[in-house]
């Protein structure tokens, strides 16, 4: 028993030892990691530090939504960092050592839980002995009492002999010889009245060394029983004092930092899941603009620059051409509708191809979580995740037919603006003429009044919200705004010769009905 | 514009290659410490698969719930190292192949884009030319018809000279003047008409340019305007076109791939705690008990070895050893129950120690939630850990007194075993003789059947389950039991001298009422 309660003891020992092991080294890969997480973040940390964005981030904290989401990624890996670095510590200073302690205390608590066993093999030692003596005790007064008795027959049978020879009917004995006789009867019943008082003593002496025995008997097996059904018990309780509450209490200590690490992990997560879903196009475009005011805010219109005092400044629907700008309005009204016509249909197909190029993009297929399904057969897992989703030749052909559609999209986009580009101007010319065929009895000239803009050609979009910054860019003036706008583009050249030369083709004057 | 797009491109491509390097190195990370994890777990499993616990685990899954919670705890560091070992996959095999695919499809875009940009670029340049080539019509168209008004009006001041002077109240002008001055009329007039002619035509055609220029003028502001408000708006949807979608799947499959691993190491973190729940020393006492069934279970009770044919094997109570076994009784009995009570009072004092130790190792001081808090100054982290929980001076305050309560409880468990083994001792002898003295008149001698055994003494605990190992150990056999019995202590030489020698010191002698 005290074997095995050793052998249990070393046991615990050494798995403690084990455990002590084990968590020093999953402490310091832990801090490996953490380390490693640290230079990473830390890597792309300082290269985005310097740069613009960053600034901006630091300032109004108004960044494009994809930054946004890489700052958070690189925040949710320190803090990866810095969680792994806490249960690493948490390890080594607190986990750790209570597993030292629990193995002190369960070395100290098999010490004096020895020292108690040996007490109780000790008494029980004695009571076996005690019992080895009462029954010697028994046996031998026994055996002092059957000889005693043995004995005590044997004189009883020689006096029953006397008596019988005494009482012979042979008369004539001598009475020496008679005398004598009396003297060794005499001789023998005094024999045997001591061996009667001895044997009734040895008998006695025999009677309570049984009894004795017998009180031992029953007094050693409860003890030997008391010894096994209870003491033993009582003793490995006494081995296991606090063991398993202790253990308990490192093992949790364990779980309440794996679970906090995963916790803020969550945290973590759930921020940079957030600011996936705020991942919106519309409102970058809009910081897009504002991040460059001056590109993408419309210039002034161009104002009627009037020649040498002449003070007309409105289309004349005189006699002379007016007829001609009635054929012209009407040539502009019927062309118009037909155009109209035909790019709403394009319209339809750039839309609907656009529809089904979102649909494409958006398509869910961004669940791993059968990759980390843990199968009974522990070993199979890694060939499992290759598998999935990204199969090369499915990825391909869904890519191939992407990019086909998106040319077909882009070919119809196209299309598209130049229809509603001619529309628009058809547009604004056709208005213009309207009002002022429609104002011919009343305006004759000489009113300066500017000519009304266009109304804008109606198109089912959410209105664009408008810059703020209004500036005023070249005042509408036409020469600074083409040397602006030209240099950026290679048709510069062409068309800064086409101006200087007055030489459109023939091709591009369609455009200008 | 062109170039803000083109920045914008650059910066997307930049940020894309960012992810990209982002997730290789992390996929290293994660590939690197699920290697260090793999390494740890086998190292141990080996340690412990040729143990004979591992067997019996393999064989019947019964083990001690300590041993049972080390299994698990390696499993769980297998299972982390499985699930860090998909997570490096799925970022090298998915994630950053979507962040790829990204930056292609974000520089098409751009292209196509670029493409339709310089298109309208070129048209809005026609635009304007045209605009400009009207105006300088207009201008041009305007100055001949300003000249020709002039060179009308001065003709028609000539004209009037020449009829002034034809009306000239001087009448004596010589025919051949008068002549002269009529063709010179004439050809005034011829002029005038002439000036006149080309003047109406002159001004027709700068009346046309004019409204040419206006219209044009018009159309020109509408394009500029379209392009503005809606031409650069399409631009940068075409330059968006699925990016957004496209990061936002890229990032869920990180998240979706973090969420669980996240899961996983939550399932089994929850089976460590389902196991921590289940350390309990009372089924492990009996699990150890049963690895050890020879040396845990009761052996039988010893037999009254009677000596040489005889044939009493009960107490005799007769009348010469009545009465010393009647006043034996009755000091049993007042002994038992002075014994009784004081025993008691040491075994309350035992069970209020050991509550106490109890109390002390069942503390909650496992929760380290504090060390995971994340505050808003992300640098100072690491001192709180260790400030917390473990701080050496209340630990060793702890400890200390732990040990004290622990050492008085050991004192009076011993001093509880020894005042219950001598109640046990007699308590057996007192009902022996109880029964003896109360069967006195019924049962002379010669009566073979066996003693009752004594009632157990009673105490307030659960019943132990029987072990099914019931092996009738040494049956009963005195001798061999003290041999098997004794080797493993020391006591050993002391006993064996003892009952060999027959010698029993007085104090020993005590005991044994």
């Amino acid at each position: 028993q005290q074997k095995c309660l050793e052998q249990q003891t070393e046991m615990r020992v050494q798995l403690l030892q084990d455990l002590q092991d084990f968590f020093r080294k999953k402490s310091e890969i832990e801090m490996e990691y953490s380390r490693n997480l640290e230079k990473l973040a830390e890597r792309f940390m300082a290269k985005t530090r310097s740069t613009k964005d960053h600034q901006q981030y630091k300032k109004d904290q108004n960044l494009l939504s994809p930054v946004n989401c890489w700052y958070l990624l690189l925040n949710q890996v320190r803090r990866e960092s810095k969680d792994h670095a806490t249960l690493s510590e948490i390890y080594l200073n607190n986990v750790i050592m209570r597993f030292m302690q629990i193995s002190e205390d369960s070395t100290r608590m098999f010490k004096k839980s020895k020292e108690i066993s040996f007490q109780l093999h000790e008494d029980l030692m004695k009571v076996l002995n005690e019992l080895y003596t009462v029954m010697k005790t028994y046996h031998m007064y026994h055996a002092e009492s059957i000889s005693a008795e043995s004995k005590l027959k044997e004189a009883e049978k020689q006096e029953e002999k006397q008596i019988g020879r005494s009482g012979d009917p042979v008369f004539h004995i001598r009475l020496e010889e008679r005398h004598q006789r009396r003297s060794s009867v005499k001789k023998i019943e005094k024999m045997k009245e001591k061996r009667q008082a001895k044997y009734s003593e040895n008998k006695l002496k025999s009677i309570k060394a049984r009894n004795e025995y017998l009180l031992t008997l029953e007094a050693t097996n409860a003890s030997v029983f008391k010894y096994y059904i209870h003491d033993l018990s009582d003793l490995i309780d006494c081995c296991d004092l606090g063991y398993h509450a202790s253990l308990n209490r490192a093992l949790r200590t364990y779980l309440s930092a794996e679970y906090n690490l995963e916790t803020s992990r969550h945290e973590g997560l759930d921020i940079i899941e957030n600011a996936v879903d705020c991942l919106e196009p519309r409102s970058d475009k809009q910081r897009f603009m504002e991040m460059y005011p001056t590109a993408f805010c419309p210039p002034m219109k161009f104002e009627f620059q009037s020649h040498m005092g002449d003070e007309v400044c409105q289309v004349s629907a005189q006699q002379p051409v007016q007829a001609e700008l009635m054929l012209r309005y009407q040539q502009l009204q019927s062309r118009l509708a037909t155009l109209k016509i035909e790019n709403e249909e394009v319209k339809k197909t750039t839309e609907a191809t656009l529809q089904t190029i979102q649909d494409m993009v958006t398509i869910e297929d961004y669940d791993v979580s059968e990759c980390f399904q843990h199968s009974r057969s522990t070993e199979s897992v890694k060939s499992t995740v290759s598998e999935t989703y990204l199969s090369k030749p499915s990825i391909a052909k869904r890519r191939a037919n992407q990019q086909e559609t998106e040319q077909f999209y882009f070919m119809k986009f196209r299309e598209y603006l130049e229809g509603s580009n001619l529309i628009t101007k058809l547009q604004a010319k056709h208005d213009l003429l309207q009002r002022t065929l429609g104002e011919g009895h009343r305006a004759e000239y000489m009113t300066t009044r500017p000519p009304n803009l266009p109304p804008k050609p109606q198109k089912h979009r959410k209105p664009r919200p408008r810059s703020q910054y209004s500036a005023k860019l070249f005042n509408g003036d036409l020469e600074s705004f083409i040397k602006v706008l030209a240099p950026a583009t290679p048709v510069v050249d062409l068309n800064t010769s086409c101006y200087n030369g007055h030489c459109l083709t023939k091709a591009e004057a369609d455009h200008y009905v």
